[in-house]
């Protein structure tokens, strides 16, 4: 592991990339400055950092975005490619039901990337972090083949109790979700149309914000299965139905209220990003029927016996994203 | 994060490519069956792991290996890369005086990538965790541009009491290494000029195994400073020499031995491949003088006033990796 914080030197006309420098220097340009929040014991600049785990337990996950593949540089800038990476790795720790405390970066860039490219992507990481009471605790910077750019994000946390599962669910539950539906699948189905596209289903799709905090939220309510969706609701209602043995059986009218959401900006496509729309984050979890929902959760459908998803009772074509056939 | 553990089915002629099968396939093609060790408390297949830990404190680090930079498909199988980029992490941890409990792993590949090779990758990173008692907690799978690869691994470890920093070493300190050098380096030269090369030395390029207890047990005997080499002796004790405010004087007679070592096949290469050979893990640390060195431990030099990295009072350019000018 590497990562030094430093204060930026002139850049002088800003048109710099990372060839032009060492690795030092790079981090220097590329770093924000400023002291590690409490908890973080040693933070960036050595072997490893070390970061206080009061519960004596961690949760960690990692996700990593690929040029070409999850972003386009005429599409999402490197705030925006930074932003989102920390976006998904953060709703997987909250989709166990817990907080996330820090993370470790990973850039692997073509040597003509601009160092400008470079520091906005780990400005928008630490302010992303910073606004969730992350730690950025380090990384790692490697060179890669012309064209090639990827950022890869770690993430630890932790979970008050036990995490929620995605095998919990149990005939009978019902089936909800945090907040809205399809908002990332219509950006992008917004920039495809028209790459000049604005707005804020396009906002989302580069940048998502989903709350963090109904995740913990949904986990003291007593969620018994939980995700974040970040592959289509289909496919990610798929995911709990396998891993909890049970059929998610959607319903139409409960959906209909987020493809109303997206229908004036959409049009006919407004119901494939409801179902098949992925990226979007939202956190889709079951709880037993007596549960009170925490505030902003809408109940879309129940758990029956079977396997799979259906919708109004018919089986439904996931879609959605595979890495290998996208 | 994904990740999902399960037997692997028959491939045929052993010819299919990741494109030819969805990620659900590709999991369970590539991961090896196994439940995962005690501490694991939800492995792979959830959104995140979950590990104990039970010192309420956990070290993190992150390195990533690039094919055409980090690795050359001529020179290094799938299994080499594996091993090699989990024996970068460990040995991270290691130099804090650490042990390694958890790990996970990012594939970034090609869709023409072969299965089989992401299963020999993924079999050797299960391989090499495993002979230390390392649990594979998941990962991320992305597809990449045509002829791109690149492996990310992050670890998680724990150390009983606080850990060795670079920043600690003290003029009059001993300098010493856990044990050879310039291993890696001199099986890299042979590489070069002969692709065919064989023997210890380019395996241990290839596969690197240093002693991880190493790293523990120089903490244990009270080690003031340590880190491991990864980018050449000069360069690593001047990171040292920098975070500590010290200077590093090496003694040319204390590394003949590992000169003398490698001379006999590397030739006049054998005192560079010493001095600014990298991926090479042995441990550098620095002790009181007064303490006595853990078994294998043997000094090279002592911790003086000043700054940088001397042999015998003169200077020495670092040379070794720099990321994006190797």
């Amino acid at each position: 592991m590497t990562g030094r914080r430093g204060r930026p030197a002139d850049e002088g006309d800003g048109a710099a990339v990372l060839a032009d420098l060492d690795e030092a220097q790079i981090l220097v340009e590329v770093l924000p400055p400023g002291a590690p929040p409490a908890g973080v014991l040693v933070g960036p600049g050595d072997d490893t950092a070390y970061l206080a785990v009061p519960s004596g337990r961690v949760l960690v996950t990692t996700d990593a975005m690929v040029l070409g593949r999850d972003w386009l540089d005429e599409w999402s800038s490197a705030a925006d490619v930074g932003a989102k990476c920390v976006a998904q790795n953060v709703a997987d720790i909250a989709s166990m039901g817990g907080v996330t405390t820090g993370v470790v970066v990973t850039l692997v860039a073509d040597p003509q990337t601009p160092v400008r490219w470079a520091r906005d992507l780990s400005y928008a990481i630490a302010d992303a972090c910073s606004a969730e009471g992350i730690a950025v605790l380090g990384g790692d910077l490697s060179s890669a083949p012309a064209g090639v750019r990827m950022v890869s994000i770690t993430a630890v946390g932790e979970v008050s109790g036990p995490p929620v599962l995605r095998s919990g669910a149990r005939v009978g539950d019902v089936v909800a979700v945090s907040e809205a539906l399809g908002r990332s699948g219509a950006g992008l189905f917004l920039l495809r149309r028209d790459a000049a596209a604005r707005g804020p289903l396009v906002d989302y799709h580069r940048r998502p914000t989903p709350t963090y905090a109904q995740g913990p939220a949904a986990r003291n309510a007593g969620a018994s299965s939980m995700l974040d969706i970040s592959d289509g609701l289909l496919r990610d209602a798929g995911r709990i139905a396998g891993a909890s043995g049970v059929r998610l059986e959607l319903r139409a009218d409960d959906l209909q209220p987020y493809v109303d959401a997206l229908a004036p900006e959409v049009g006919d496509a407004a119901w494939d990003c409801v179902l098949r729309g992925g990226e979007e984050h939202t956190l889709l979890a079951t709880f037993a029927a007596d549960v009170t929902l925490p505030n902003g959760w809408r109940a879309i459908g129940a758990v029956t016996t079977g396997t799979g998803v259906t919708m109004d009772g018919a089986a439904q074509e996931p879609g959605g994203w595979d890495h290998f056939h996208g």
